[in-house]
């Protein structure tokens, strides 16, 4: 389908509860283990989607509105989280994502975005030209590619423990298409 | 990590709730579209876990704990929740996965295991001897399979719309590995 902000706004105002939900409280074999070297830990994952609240989706949509294609985005640092968290833990983590995401789709509606806004051009560092409502479409398809993710490395976790049903488990098999 | 019951229940009795945060009242151009033919929506992926809770996991526990391997499982009918969903809405569904897991949580502790009890062996129709450890951890890897589904299912709803992006987002790449 095409970007729709309504749809957009349903599942971003979603997310956070649902992590909430699924993460808060588990045993940290769970949350604190990773796929392997150079891999993320549930916990990084979360780190990830706060410095992405914090640095990237509402401060480009205001590049893109205030200066177009002049002004290109600071590239994002998608190692920006460790600092971030450290010394956290997963609670504060949840907490702060949902604090965050309210914030941001607070202010995302104050915009009072109009049709013509969506078609705005902003200058991405490596992939060039973007528009508005493709940065809006990713925001949303971030969170489920993250949620992707972590399911994955949950499931990771217990790759021996399932015995012969890993045929029928596809997570077992996904080895995520691209880099964390 | 090896298969660890408190574990596994801490996941089982968090995926309901995660699932209705994530999914109650989100538009049906979310729930309701599928990958293409002969995949299932979100829709169905749920109805699935009810079918799941319904057929698979506590029935064969209590085959498992009864008979051994002298007696075969019954093929789980990976097409099962097709009847079983007709006329619901998703609303509906997400009740009923909420109240069968919880019934079967509550029956799963009543039963008490022991240590030996989890090296207990059944007979799975085309896997032949399975274990019942191995059952609970796919269980819960179960849960982890579908949340992968369905963050893909939701994420393929906007591969086009988050043009450029797509480079960076791994669950536009992921096949499945499975059949649905």
């Amino acid at each position: 389908m095409e970007h729709n902000l309504s749809h957009t706004i349903a599942l971003l105002a979603r997310t956070s509860a649902a992590l909430d939900a699924l993460l808060r409280d588990l045993p940290e074999e769970w949350t604190l283990r990773d796929e392997g070297e150079n891999t993320w830990t549930v916990f990084d994952v979360v780190g990830h989607l706060n410095h992405a609240e914090r640095t990237d989706w509402m401060p480009r949509v205001k590049i893109m509105l205030q200066f177009g294609e002049t002004r290109t985005f600071e590239p994002f640092d998608r190692w920006g989280q460790v600092r971030e968290s450290e010394g956290k833990s997963l609670g504060q983590l949840l907490d702060e994502f949902a604090r965050l995401r309210a914030e941001n789709l607070s202010e995302l509606r104050t915009l009072n975005l109009r049709p013509e806004d969506f078609e705005r051009r902003g200058r991405h560092p490596s992939q060039g030209v973007v528009i508005l409502r493709e940065l809006l479409a990713t925001w949303a398809a971030h969170d489920l590619t993250h949620l992707h993710q972590i399911s994955r490395i949950m499931a990771h976790q217990y790759r021996g423990a399932v015995g012969p049903w890993s045929a029928y488990l596809g997570v077992m098999r996904c080895a995520g298409h691209s880099d964390p």
